[in-house]
């Protein structure tokens, strides 16, 4: 049964973090999306073990804060591994053996820093989404009760598919419990109806950017595990500086 | 015959003007859209015999400028006539019998705004676009041969719907001519690909934000006319501070 339209929360989502300012977030969970690929290594690296990750905003700090904590550093710029930085930005590296128990730091292009960008808003609360934990995603959303904007990291600003899409997959699965009062996420929605029955497929037919970039690295198994439902299914929550697993 | 990759120039599209810094525009033609209502209004005044638009920013302006050119005033903020200004935005208005042959003085809460962020980032030319000049429109891209960037006005720099079906038809009409390395350009793209049998049934099936505060205004038949293929048919070009028949 769905709630009269007075009883929903709000849903919003911005296709890129230049959009974010828009919205007043004190009163949201901000879902931080970057599908290729930090937020997919983030839900793999937790599902698998690991204690805490502790995004940051700049390979030197990441550098820095390695050395302090004495814990891996990882992170990529331009879709690789980052100089100083010992590991990159691929969920199939973060497996079980190597990183259960462990604490990393991590800094990437888009998605660590948009989380630091809704962290200066003053997000209510902050999550990290990706289709290898969407499941986790959706049923906290549910029963958090509480007004949601689904964050795309994009590429440095510049809109594109893959979060595009997932935001409309989470849209799909859980917009009879929120107001959707925004065209961006019936967009997004649009997308994904078309794209569901082969995401990969689409992104190649559709030639989208960082997809290609990423194919020219030889990273077609890394996408197509971060294009996986459910694969790394937790909770990837943001608590005192650290993503843990909720 | 589609030309060889490297000899097209590039097209981009955003999908709000709160992107449009992310591009160098001095090298770019720049396409205004406001499809609801105000590149719309343009076209039709042009079309039907006006000398001249002069676009201006704010209200205030808007009334300064028509006392010192004797001219015709309109403009609306929040989809109706602004207080001071003689005539709103809507395109059904802007009959042979009123406008030919007068010039009009325009503000409007986003397309004019938009016209005047691209003035100040140097675009290098500047264009409306709107369903109802759509031919010309493209027929002028197609023949300068120039780098293209499509622009959302959008509401308040909230993405919407049908400025992203426009750009998105304008795509799907001159694609073959350009290098499209951008993931916005797609998303517009398959959007109208799913839109385009009935664009005012897919507008009111998606809830469409602004489609919806017109609708409640009583102004379906300015939207049903604002998403009607060349019904004004003519170039909108800035020049020396007015939009005039290209």
């Amino acid at each position: 049964m769905s709630l009269k339209k007075s009883d929903r929360p709000v849903l919003n989502t911005i296709l890129s973090p230049s959009l974010l300012e828009l919205y007043d977030v004190s009163d949201s969970i901000v879902v931080i999306i970057d599908i290729l690929r930090a937020t997919s290594t983030i839900a793999t690296a937790l599902h698998n073990g690991a204690k805490a990750i502790i995004p940051v905003d700049s390979v030197a700090k990441c550098i820095k804060l390695g050395k302090q904590l004495e814990v891996i550093t990882a992170g990529e710029r331009n879709g690789k591994i980052a100089e100083g930085l010992q590991y990159g930005n691929t969920p199939l590296q973060y497996t079980r053996e190597f990183i259960n128990g462990k604490t990393l730091v991590l800094t990437t292009t888009n998605g660590t820093k948009l989380l630091h960008l809704a962290l200066s808003e003053n997000a209510k609360g902050i999550i990290t989404g990706s289709f290898c934990n969407i499941s986790a995603v959706c049923d906290y959303l549910i029963n958090q009760k509480s007004n949601v904007v689904l964050a795309c990291a994009a590429w440095k600003n510049r809109i594109n598919i893959e979060d595009t899409l997932f935001a409309g997959a989470v849209i799909n699965r859980i917009k009879e419990r929120f107001d959707l009062n925004c065209d961006a996420s019936q967009i997004a929605q649009s997308l994904y109806l078309q794209a569901k029955n082969d995401l990969f497929e689409f992104l190649k037919e559709k030639d989208a950017s960082h997809f290609h970039r990423l194919m020219k690295f030889g990273l077609e198994e890394d996408i197509r595990f971060c294009l996986t439902e459910d694969n790394a299914n937790v909770l990837s929550i943001y608590s005192n500086g650290r993503l843990v697993k909720g």
